[in-house]
Order: C-alpha cells, then sequence, then structure tokens
C-alpha cells in the first residue's frame, strides 16, 4: 500500500507552465481567490500605445502549478468553498452517508485497498431549505461562487479590453457583451436557466467556473478506468493532467471494479467539476443486466454520489419507450451507452423510462445537494447517416419538457448534443436546442464531421465543435484520437484537451468574445518579432512549441536565438524582409511628410497671391 | 553515386493500402485508363437492398501503388499523357532547353551528383497554336485530361449513387449536381474559368485531375528543401508519400542549393501536378537580394520551370506599389515570402511590381506549355488581428484584373487565399473571391482560426479549411503541426495530408456532393458490426486506426476478434446493446404485426356484422 501512496504521490504533474505564475483576484462582495495564471513576457508589446509586460489568462489547473500550494493528494486539495456553504447555514452535515450502497461497503470501505482515507462526511440541504446556485439566483442572491466565475470570466482582462477597445480589429464584432461580466450579470443568467455553475456542496475543493453561451466555451474531458485497462494511479492523474491542459469539467466514466473509489480520489483532487453517468454504476451493481435495473437502485446511486460530490450527472431521461422504434431503422441504431441501457430495459419491461416517469424524485434528491443535471442525448447520432432524424430531435422535445420541471425545482441543467453531424446539419442543432429547450446550455459531444477517420477522430471532431461553440454551444465534450478504438493515454488525452482548447478558442473569437483575441494578437506579435520564448508561453502548449522547433534548431547552427525559422532559412525570411518594408516606409512616409509639408508651403504661398513678403524688421 | 541511387530506390513507399486493388477504368471517347483504389469489403453491406462488397475511392497514389507497375525513379513514371499531347499535333520537341540559365548549367548538368539522366527534351506550342484545356475547351474539344477527370470525379460510384437516391439519407442536401460528371460538363466549366487542369505539357507522367468548386474539394501539399535542412532523397520520397495518403497536387518551394536538380526529380516522379513559386528559385540566382530581381532573370526562371513541367505557378502579380503602406500598421505586416520579396523590390526602386507590369508577357510564356496560373495573395494576413483588411482585398480586386486577362490568352488561373482568418470572417473572403475574380477557382492556405496554437496548426486551420470548401473553396493547401516552427518531416507530411483530407471530405459531405457519404455509411454500418477489418480499410488512414487499436487489444484477451471496443467493456457496449434492442424491436414489430392482424380481423368481423361465415364447401 505504501508503495501505490508512493507511485500516486510521484505520479501527479506539477511543474508551472513555463514563463507563468500563478495569482489570485481577490474578491470585492466576498472574501475569494480567483486563480489567474500570469504569462510574462520578455518582448516588447504594445496595444494601441500601451505597454504590455504581462498577459493573464484562465487557469484551470487548480492548486497543482502554485509552487505555494502544499499538495497532498491522500488527503486532498483544500476546501476553499467549505466556509462559503458553511456561511450560508442552510445545509447540514450527515452523521452517515444515506445510499444503501455505501452503507453496506462501510464496514470494510477503510479496508479496501484502493480507499480514499477519511472521506468528509456528507453534506445535504437542511429540510425546507433549497440551497441551488439557481435558488440563490432566483431569490437576487450573488453567491460568492457567482463573483468568483465573474472575475474569472474576465480573466483579469478588464483593462486590456478597455484598450482593445479604442484599438483596431475584429475583437468585438458579434454582438457579444462587451462589457466585464459582473456578478450581477452572472446571477442573472443563472436565474434564468441560460447558465449553471456545477457546484455540489460535498465538493468545496472545487474552483467555481460557469458553462453558458453568453461566457467563454467551456470544454469537458472524459476519464475513467475501463474493465479492461486502467487504474486509479492512471485515473487520478489522468484528471490533474486534462486541468493542466485546460479542462474546465471532468466526467468520470469508469465502469468495472472500483468505481466508487476511484471517484473519491478524483473529487478529492479535482479542482473542476467532476461529471458522472450514474447508469454506468448502477448496471454494474446489477452484473451489466439491463433488465434487472431498478428506480431504487439507481436511486441509491443518484444519492451515493451526491454525497460523493458529483457536481452533474448525466441523465438519460428523454429515452423514451415510444422514441426506441424510430432507431431501428438507423445506420447505427443508439450509440449511446446510457441510451442503449435504458432501451434495453425499456424493452424488457414494455414500460415507460424510469427517469422519466421518476424525473420529480431524480430533481428533489439533486436539488438537496445542488447536483446539475446534464440531460443526456441517449438516442443521438453514431454515424454522418444518422444525423438530426426523427430519434434525435423528438427526444430533444423531451428534454426541453423535463429542463421545465427542473427548473421548478430550481435545479441546474444543461442539454448534451451530438454526436456525428455533418457541417451543414450543425447550426440546426443549436437553434432547435435553443427552442425548444428555453435556452438551457447546451453541451455537444464533439459533433465529428465525418465518419471516416479513426485514429484522427478529435480532428474530425474539432471542426465540428468550433463550429458548434460559434454558434452558441456553451461546451464542448473532447474527443481523442482514440475515439472508436480504444481508451486514451496520457498523450491522448493532451491531444484532446488542446484540439478542444482550439475549437472552443476559435469559437470564443468568432463570438467576438471580448479580450479572446488578445492573446491571438500577443503571439503574432511575438511570432513576428521572433521572440521565440514569448511565442512558446503564449502557446496552448508550450512544450510542444518548444520539442518541434527545438528538433529543427539543433541541425541549423550556431546556438544564438535565430532571426528566421527553418522554413525559409535566412535569406528567405518574409518576416525579416517586411520589417526592411515597413521601415521603409516608415522612411516613404517622413519623405511624403516633407514633400507635403513643402506642397503645403507652396499651396500657402499661391494661395496668398503668390507674393513674397519680405520681413523688414 | 551508386550509393545515392540504392537509397533513393529504397526509399519510396510503395505498398499498396490494406484491402485494397489498384485498378483502372477506361474511357468511352479516348484511349484512357483512369486509377481507381477498390476496398474489398469482408462484412455484409447494403444500401436499400442491395448488396455491396467492394467500395471504389479517388486515389491519388498513381503507379506506386499498382504491384504491376515497374517504377524506377531513374527513369521516372511512365508518360501516360505522351500520346495525347503527340497526338494533338500542336506542340514541337525543342532541341535544347530555351532558357540561359539551363544552357548555362548545360554542360556540367549531367554531371551534377544530384542530376537527373537524360531529361527529356522540353516540348512547347508550335506558333500560333493555343494548346491550353481552357483553349481546347472553348473550342468545343472534349480532349483526354477531360475525360479522365470526369470519370476520376465520379469515382466508379455511378451505380451507387444512383442507388443512394433512393435511399434515405442526406446524400444530396445541398444543390449539388446529383448526375454523373460527364466529359462535357467538365469541358463547360473550363471554358467558363470556374475549373482547372493543371497540365503542363512537359509533364507527361501526371494523372490528369480538375480543381473546381463543382467537383471534388482537392488538396494541395508543399514540400521542398530549405537552405537548412532536407535533401533530394527526402524530397522525392515526401512527393510520394504526399500523394500516398491523399494530396492532389504538390507544391515544391524548396530554397537553397540545388533547386533546379530537386525540381527535375519530383517532377520525373510525380504522379500528380507540381506547382512552384519562381521568385523563390529567381531570387537564389541573385543571391538573396530582392532589389537585385530583374524582369529578364524572372522571366527566364519561368521558361526554365516551364520546359521542365511544373503545372501551375504561383505569381504575386497583385502586391501593388500602392497597396504595400496599407500594411505597415498591420500586426503581421507581410507574411507572403513572395509578398514581401516584391513589396522589398518595389519599395527599393519605387516602380511598380514587375510581375503586374510584365503580366501579359507571362501569359504568353505560360500559354505556351499550359501552365496554369496561381495567382498569389503576397499581402494575406498572417495573424487574425489582420484578417480581411484593405490590403488583403485591396490585392485580391487586382488579381480579378489580372484572371481576366489570363483568360483573355486562355491562361487557366485560380486565386490563392489566406491564411489567418477568424470562423466569422472566413464566408467573406469567398464571397468576394467569387464576385471579384468571376468565380475563377479558390485555393486557400487554411486558413487558421486562431493564432494561439503552434504545434497544433494542422487542427487549427483544418477547421478553417473545413468551412471555407464547404463555402466553395476549390483546393486547401495543408498545414502541418510543424508550421511556424520548423520543417515538417515524413510524418508531418502524413498529418497534414490526413488533417486536410478530412476538411476536404467534411466540406464534400457538407455541399452534398453525390456519393461523399456513402464511404461513410459502410465505415459506420463496419463500426456498428464490429468488422474491425473493414472499418481499418475503409478510413483514411488505416495504419493509424489499426496501431491504435491494437495498443488496447494486446492487453485485454484472448486473440479473437471482439464484439466491443475497449472503451466500454464487453457489458457495457452500446453497439451490442443496441443489436439487442434491434432484434427486440424487430419482435415487437412483428408481434404488433400479429396484433394489428388480428385487430383487423376483428374490426372486419365487426364491420361484417359480426356474423361468423360458416365455409360451406
Amino acid at each position: 500500500m505504501s508503495h501505490t501512496n508512493d507511485t500516486l504521490r510521484k505520479s501527479v504533474s506539477l511543474d508551472p507552465f513555463p514563463g507563468s505564475k500563478k495569482q489570485y483576484i481577490t474578491g470585492q462582495l466576498h472574501k475569494i481567490n480567483v486563480p489567474i495564471r500570469t504569462i510574462e513576457l520578455y518582448g516588447s508589446y504594445t496595444l494601441g500605445s500601451t505597454k504590455i509586460d504581462a498577459l493573464p489568462v484562465y487557469d484551470t489547473s487548480g492548486p497543482y502549478t502554485d509552487p505555494n500550494a502544499d499538495i497532498d493528494i491522500y488527503k486532498g486539495l483544500p476546501k476553499i468553498r467549505q466556509s462559503w456553504i458553511e456561511a450560508r447555514n442552510d445545509s447540514i452535515v450527515l452523521d452517515d452517508f444515506s445510499s444503501d450502497y455505501v452503507k453496506s461497503i462501510s464496514a470494510g470501505r477503510n479496508n479496501h485497498t484502493l480507499s480514499f482515507s477519511n472521506p468528509p462526511k456528507p453534506r445535504k440541504a437542511k429540510a425546507g431549505s433549497t440551497i441551488t446556485q439557481m435558488a440563490y439566483a432566483k431569490r437576487g442572491i450573488i453567491t460568492p461562487e457567482m463573483e468568483f466565475v465573474a472575475i474569472r470570466e474576465n480573466q483579469g482582462l478588464e483593462k486590456l479590453i478597455e484598450l482593445a477597445q479604442t484599438h483596431k480589429g475584429h475583437v468585438f464584432s458579434s454582438g457579444f457583451p462587451t462589457k466585464p461580466i459582473t456578478p450581477e450579470f452572472v446571477r442573472d443568467e443563472i436565474a434564468a436557466g441560460r447558465a449553471i455553475i456545477p457546484a455540489n456542496i460535498n465538493h468545496p475543493e472545487s474552483e467555481p467556473m460557469i458553462i453558458g453561451r453568453n461566457f467563454l466555451v467551456k470544454i469537458n474531458a472524459n476519464i475513467g478506468s475501463s474493465a479492461v485497462l486502467s487504474s486509479i494511479e492512471e485515473e487520478v492523474e489522468k484528471a490533474v493532467w486534462s486541468c493542466r491542459w485546460g479542462a474546465d469539467t471532468i466526467m468520470d466514466l469508469s465502469t468495472g471494479d472500483s468505481i466508487h473509489q476511484t471517484r473519491e480520489w478524483i473529487i478529492r483532487n479535482s479542482p473542476v467539476p467532476v461529471g458522472t453517468v450514474p447508469i454506468y454504476q448502477a448496471l454494474e451493481k446489477v452484473e451489466g443486466q439491463a433488465e434487472a435495473l431498478t428506480w431504487e437502485l439507481y436511486r441509491d446511486t443518484l444519492i451515493e454520489q451526491a454525497e460523493q460530490g458529483v457536481d452533474y450527472f448525466t441523465i438519460h431521461a428523454g429515452v423514451l419507450l415510444r422514441y426506441i422504434p424510430l432507431t431501428a431503422g438507423r445506420t447505427t441504431g443508439i450509440v449511446s451507452r446510457g441510451g442503449s441501457i435504458l432501451a434495453k430495459w425499456c424493452l424488457a419491461h414494455h414500460e415507460e423510462n424510469f427517469l422519466y416517469t421518476h424525473f420529480d424524485e431524480i430533481c428533489e434528491i439533486l436539488a438537496s445537494y445542488d447536483v446539475g443535471v446534464s440531460l443526456g442525448d441517449g438516442l443521438r447520432p453514431g454515424s454522418i447517416a444518422d444525423a438530426n432524424d426523427q430519434a434525435q430531435f423528438s427526444e430533444l422535445e423531451t428534454l426541453g419538457e423535463l429542463t421545465k420541471k427542473a427548473w421548478q425545482r430550481d435545479v441546474q441543467v444543461m442539454i448534451e448534443g451530438p454526436g456525428h453531424i455533418p457541417m451543414q446539419l450543425i447550426k440546426e442543432n443549436v437553434d432547435k436546442e435553443l427552442e425548444d429547450c428555453f435556452e438551457a446550455p447546451f453541451y455537444t459531444l464533439g459533433p465529428l464531421t465525418t465518419d471516416i477517420a479513426p485514429g484522427y477522430d478529435h480532428i474530425t471532431s474539432a471542426i465540428g465543435a468550433a463550429q458548434i461553440g460559434w454558434y452558441g454551444c456553451a461546451m464542448l465534450c473532447y474527443v481523442t484520437p482514440k475515439e472508436h478504438l480504444g481508451l486514451p493515454d496520457k498523450n491522448d488525452v493532451r491531444e484532446g484537451v488542446i484540439a478542444y482548447k482550439i475549437a472552443a478558442h476559435a469559437a470564443d473569437l468568432a463570438k467576438g468574445q471580448p479580450g479572446a483575441q488578445i492573446r491571438d494578437n500577443l503571439l503574432s506579435q511575438a511570432r513576428f518579432n521572433f521572440n521565440w520564448q514569448d511565442q512558446f508561453n503564449l502557446s496552448l502548449d508550450p512544450d510542444k512549441a518548444k520539442e518541434f522547433r527545438a528538433s529543427n534548431t539543433a541541425i541549423s547552427t550556431n546556438g544564438q536565438v535565430e532571426h528566421f525559422c527553418s522554413m525559409c532559412g535566412p535569406k528567405f525570411c518574409s518576416m525579416n524582409i517586411t520589417q526592411d518594408v515597413r521601415n521603409m516606409a516608415e522612411k516613404e512616409k517622413k519623405a511624403s511628410a516633407v514633400e507635403r509639408g513643402l506642397k503645403q508651403k507652396a499651396n500657402e504661398f499661391k494661395e496668398s497671391g503668390g507674393k513674397l513678403y519680405i520681413n523688414k524688421d
């Protein structure tokens, strides 16, 4: 066991990003510290006429990249939200876990070789209290979580944005709110259901973040062990690793043994909200026999996971009995795991989906812990051929009906979307979702824009993800190169996260997100000035950029930083030549200014009648 | 030298694709053999009710993947167009090369250690003959090249498309011509300037292909040695390798020594059209001093390259003196190599760009060999900040003016486009190009949709490329992961080509290209039926898909082909469960058919007055 512990301690990625400092912005309304990563610039940069020597960027990496943080994965991360939750005085700590499952494993729990020691006691709403962020928002309250995300969304860029507004460029092109995000705006968006802050009171370690189309586009990384591969060590590091590269939330999709234990490790050590699909674990409990699932067992699993701290649940409550035959003629039937489990249950019992019939009770449970619901698209298309069909859109309408029910109990809602969609059919998905689900945030997997590139589905789907983000999708669920082929390893996770950071950022740019373009502009200035160090540090993956550059410069020369890149060689470098052009143009301009000056004098002379005045002094 | 030869022979990739047969479709009008790759299917597939046991796909790999072909890179590829060109009887073989440069190196030429032995004598139009594909098209002639591309565009899918039309799905959604491409249609598109067939009479080795927005979206791969790195061996293999993965044309962007010799090897061994940027070599000849360039030197370089067989030239004739100051305030000035060279020349001499002032003479030269002109966007934006600015769009208007001039001399034209463009500004580029340049085919680099991901620019740009292809761009110039950082190696070329095949195919799907979706549907059927072999063989990169799958199955089990993928494990496999759902639904349907039958009988009985008829026989 101590061997396992050592492995765990060593296996977590802790290095800060190159050239970056971890900083915290404090709140005005609440005692909060919002993390930000500040990239220091070595070269000389200006926005308009203002010199810029550092760029703050949104930071999902958590305390791991803070050299001052005391990281101990056996204790878990510091519980930054604990005092906020306690101060609200509307929840209580239970003496014991409520779920039968936890009670049943509880005796042997801490002896399980994989158990997290001393998991925190569960917390639950007091009877009669509604404790969700939506409930607070509707009551007009600005919680610390809301102020936190407002500050976080602005990324410390307020001054730079103000500067940028007076500067040229396409920074604010598409009607996005150009003012800094305020806590009031956050509150109003949450109250309207247009955004959510997934924030289970049992996951006080998480740094609040917001999902909604009037905010930065977010990305989710799926991790999780499967029956076939993987270990707890790998999964915890995958969580830390995902956040390091930019995942805004993670979903633990573990199957197989030790799901409960794996999840405990992940939640206690995750600085971002954690989502799950509870039906996966429920199915494990009945040894994979979908027809053996019961509402009671599922309910117990919800409570089990809610008390561990899962921040949002994917629930496939829209897979209705009458929709199932609509999938029979499809090229790829039902490809959602959750969807197919429920479809099998419905058909076996010839009864309506128990998640649908018990949805009110589900919402009651979720509201007690502030777990968000991500209404799953169990009938999403699994191929281009099945995109935007009747099965898919029928389910979407039902998700809209369920959205209203959840909102009545102040449960925060997002809506899951496809899948495999050719480009010309992507926008219809967003438009229909916004209409049918009353603007609840949309959360899509990809979509993949073609089926013919297994091994490269991070790319087939980044193409679709960028577009759907631009059209209004709030969060993009990543796809790794291993999609359809195998379980992603660490490198696949990095490739997937970066591909999706690209898609999300391209969408932010296209939406005219204030501040989105500032990083592009600085990196481009760095590139243009051959400031390689800054170009690396400003990039999404400095390690990769540096590695690629190094593989070329190694061969080329004398150890000095070169003022050309190896693509063109020194003589041809267009950026070098442009600098000359710029210098020449500057000279021209001065020259013609002199010329203009002379001409003006000549004109004045002409206009004055051409007489020569002689100074008589 | 024999060592070099051995290395070369071994260094070329010759293996056929797995599960694929090289086949040839013969012409109706001409004696032509159009290559096609046929993927054999092991599983059982249907379109509607027709069984499909093989899928023909477009094949750019040339004779290299034909086991019956006699490959000898010292002799070059077979000259398949030779007899077609001779039969036209409108060109002559010259006794010697016309350019002063070739004459000057000619004595020592075959002794150059890197020289290709016995390069073919150059061919040129007879005085008074116009020999371009556009000239023939305008005269109503269908050349073998035109019939070749018509057959090639249909990919041998005519029967499957006909079937697909009666089948469900979004195959023909966006107004794309749904009839098979005819030679007449090809001729008309060429005559109108809406498409080009780059086909220098001195590159008879090339298999004709067409670039135009009413055809399949094409991709180009840039290769070429630079002053810093690379060798001829690598470059020839990069050409073969690019075509293998799907490049429709290649551009040789070599700089440094031995440009002429490298190009000879590439052209003699390239089954796809080869493009160049002649100003690069011209600049080498004046040792990198842009201001020392002259029209005479450039003209000589054009002739040198035209007589070698280059199929299209990028010519930056739109970089006008008056546009240069428009770039001075940009974030990244002028980033096109060609553009910056010419800008420097213009400023140094304070004269108009000599490519613009001599454009008529350029066209005269191009017409004599049927070299296409790709009007370069020397002022393309090099960053998001500079997208769609006045410099860029001013140049585009000038390219339109030059298009008309070229067409007057029957020179085939395409228009180059950017660069770095955020998503919301991409469509404007296509719309303006079509309008300003009278629907000449658009050929764009990317565009990159954000600047912040060096190391991943194949992805930042595949996002833009897919969109611009959908909007009507005819050819996409690839970007590799090394863009901005270094020279691509073989693996980077593969990554870049595949990313762009994905973008082009996603665009074909979105445009409703007939037949584009058939491959997706078959691959998805294979996936759904756990037919791994077919899934691999139908994919863009079977090697990668197989490798990724193997890395997981190795650990998992008993050597048999598994009916699940390692993501979910056997119990959770949604595709497995769906099969059950499908079986159940089928049973349901039958059951309810029986039920309906009984009900109908009951109704009939009721309607008949409820009397029991007794058979009296």
